[in-house]
Order: C-alpha cells, then structure tokens, then sequence
C-alpha cells in the first residue's frame, strides 16, 4: 500500500496526477492537507488538534484530508487512517521547484523525511512551475520507474529521495546528484500601509553560488533534466564533529 | 554585532537571558516572533505579509518582533532591521530540547540554519525543560564559552551548531556528539468532540533507537551533560549518490 501526502492540498492536480501513476502499483491512500502549506518545512501542530474529512475518491484511491501540515498528514496517516504500514510514501507532485535549498523550507519534502523518519522508504516529487494547469504528463514514465524500483529494492537506510522535473517538457533522462549551493537574496517587497507603516511580502530570488557544476541538481534541471538527490533527514555533519571538538575544547 | 532570535516568542525569558549573555560580547539586536512558533521548523510565510513591532529594550539590546515563523524573523531582520550583516546569529534559548531528530522540527533551529545558509555564523540553544520559569543560570558559561570561540574562529563553512542543555543543573561539561537515531511513538491523544467525530492532538514519547551510544546527544543530556551537534543545512546524503545512480540506473 503506498501513502500519498504533499503540500498544496488534498485537491490539487499534482495529487492527483501522482495517484494515478501509483494506483498502477496498488492499493493508493491519500492523506494530503485541507488548504496549501507551501514553505511549511517540517512544521508540526503542536498548539491545536486535528481534523481528518473524507472527500471523493481519486480513481480507486481513497482521499483524506488533515487541517494541518505536510508531516501532521504522515503522521495522523499512520496514527488514525492505515490499517497497516504503507510500503512507500510518496510527496507531490508539488507545484514548484524543491531543488538545491529548498528542501529544507519544502512542505513536500518535510512529508517525504517524515515517512523516511518512522522507516518508510519516502519519494518526494516537484515540477519547475507554480502553474497548476501545468502540463504532468512528461512526469510519468521516470515516477513510474521510481516507484518500482523503491518498491522492489526499498532504500538506504535513513535516506529519501528528493526528486524535481523540469517544466512544460520530457526531461532529457534523470540525473543522480547533490543539491546546489546557493541562499536567496532580495527577499521581499516592501509596502506602505495607507497609514504610513511598512509591512513586506516574501519573493525573493534564488543565487545559485555554482551554475556550472554538473554535480549539481540545478545544473541539469536548467538543462531540461529530472534530478534525483538522495536526503538524510538528520543533519549531523558527521565529519564536522572532530574540529568542533578541537575549536570548543571538548 | 549579534542578531538573537527565537521560536517562543521575543517576550520569552530564554532569550531574554541568552541576550544578557551575549550583550557581554558586543550590540544585540532582538528580532523573535510575536506568538509561540514551537514546532514550526524551517517554514516561512509566503501567503501574507508581515509586520514589524517594535518593544521595550532588554538591557541595551533593541527588540523587535515578527508576526511569522522563525525564519522569517531572520530574514526580514537582514531586510529590514539590520544595518549591516550580523557578526553572528544566536537562537533560543528554546524551552525545550532539540536534541536528536528534533532538530528537522525546531522553529530554534530553523531560525540557526536560516543564519548559515546565508553564511553568518549560527548557533541554537536549546534546555530540556518546557517549565519557562526554569533557572536558566547553569547554561551561563557554556554560551559565553561559545559565543565567544564562534566570534573568534568562525565556523565551518555550512555548518551552524545546536546546543543542548540538561534541564534544572550546572551541565557536568560539554561534548561534541552526533544526533542520536530515533522517531516519535505514540503520537495522538484521540478525543471525540460533542457530536462523536475523532479529532486527534499531537503528544508522544521519543524512541531513541541507541540509549547505550556515548556518540550520541541523548547519552550524554541523560548524564548531565550539555551536548553540541554540528548541523548542515544542505541534506544531501553525498554518501548514497553512487548507490542511488545504480539502483535507478541512472
């Protein structure tokens, strides 16, 4: 049984464009949020209790919405919906890119850690274009191909995938890589109120700090290239320990 | 000087107290959320604007807070607060542990990584006590301890650091450790509203998958120790990329 989440809500095409190429593997569940939680990262609920509505199928698959985040959806899935333990989670196909440092601020991505977290092997999925009437069709041979080959051999230990496809076309074939380096810079637009007090709405644009590296995600994405980077949800720097040690004096 | 944010709030007193530390070492500037953003991990706010307040000083330090999450009180202080790039960037102290997968959930967190993505040495502390009147004053040497070695050396590049202290107790000493492996069990508290239907409140217990492992912070915080994780943003597990090329052949 595979379990479908993501960050855009229980009704966007992207839900249900992944259930569909899913249900060819099984039986679907979707457990997905009421409303967009875009940028909502690994957020949880921890301040007000949770609903689960049932709404139409899609296809065979049964639809569940929580009135929460990406990770409350996995984790009331696992607690309230599933009757046992999914095989697969799957996370999208979120409308937008998750590449390079976005998978850290990525609803979808917190989704996709979550199941990696409690042992599932976990796919997040994202397209390069907020447009929701975007074209998916170019997405389903390489998620079909995904989907097997987790389902057959699982995944490494403590370790999801963070899958982006580029917009509007095939890609090219898929590419096994790390994410960009870069940060977002000016940040916000800035506005008056019509009493004179600044207030700011969040854009922004991503600097990647390594446009031509091909071991990058954002390298081939820009080349019309799918882009898989492996994620580990714990975020030690393992070999960073040994100067800390050195620096602190412990 | 030092920007000093949090995830309960600008009126909390773990950062009052972490900013009395730091006003030792140089300005402080204050930039928190305006209401508790526990659980809120990376996200941002990109569905509505935000605003500035500003409020009483604490000590010299100026206080400001952000009706948002964590990270964005990091980036509108480099919007719209700052004058110049922070020499540092401090969160907590969170009423609350970190420690172990915690840290994908921490607002804490997310507020230091948010400061090392964009290059500002960061560093979240964090006490294993959720009592807010807790007494703080064991943490004192430890933070200044490493306030004062970061604003000297700096850190690794991608790398910020997440402290934790044991609750109600001078710590034994401080280690260098790696999060230790684990997952929330037991997650839901299940009620039934007026009219019968389910509704579900996050609660549970931490299963920690290695308690006999001194590489791991939830060994030492057990034993009174504080403990300090290096942290990298960038999730790529580098390490699977070659396993994940041949699995999917790609």
């Amino acid at each position: 049984m595979i379990l479908i989440t993501n960050d855009d809500g229980y009704n966007s095409p992207g839900i249900a464009h992944l259930a569909g190429i899913a249900s060819r593997f099984g039986e679907v569940v979707v457990v997905a949020p009421l409303t967009p939680q875009s940028g909502k990262s690994s957020a949880l609920t921890v301040d007000a209790p949770l609903k689960l509505r049932s709404h139409a199928p899609i296809g065979e698959a049964a639809v569940y919405s929580v009135d929460g985040t990406p990770v409350d959806c996995v984790k009331l899935a696992l607690h309230a919906v599933l009757d046992r333990r999914p095989d697969l989670v799957l996370s999208g196909i979120n409308h937008g890119s998750n590449a390079a440092i976005n998978n850290i601020y990525s609803g979808t991505m917190g989704a996709a850690m979550e199941g990696c977290v409690v042992g599932i092997p976990s796919v997040g999925f994202s397209i390069l274009s907020h447009d929701t009437s975007a074209d998916l069709s170019g997405t389903d041979d390489l998620i079909a191909d995904i989907i097997s080959k987790v389902l057959d051999r699982g995944l490494p230990e403590g370790v999801c995938l963070n899958v982006n496809f580029p917009a509007g076309r095939r890609p090219e074939g898929l590419k096994a890589v790390r994410a960009a380096a870069g940060y977002w810079t000016e940040e916000y637009k800035d506005y008056a109120s019509p009493h004179g007090a600044p207030f700011y709405w969040l854009t922004g644009k991503f600097h990647n700090l390594e446009p031509d590296c091909p071991e990058t995600d954002e390298y081939w994405l820009a080349r019309g290239w799918a882009t898989v980077v492996p994620i580990r949800p714990d975020q030690t720097a393992t070999d960073a320990i040994g100067g800390i040690k050195t620096m602190l004096g412990c």
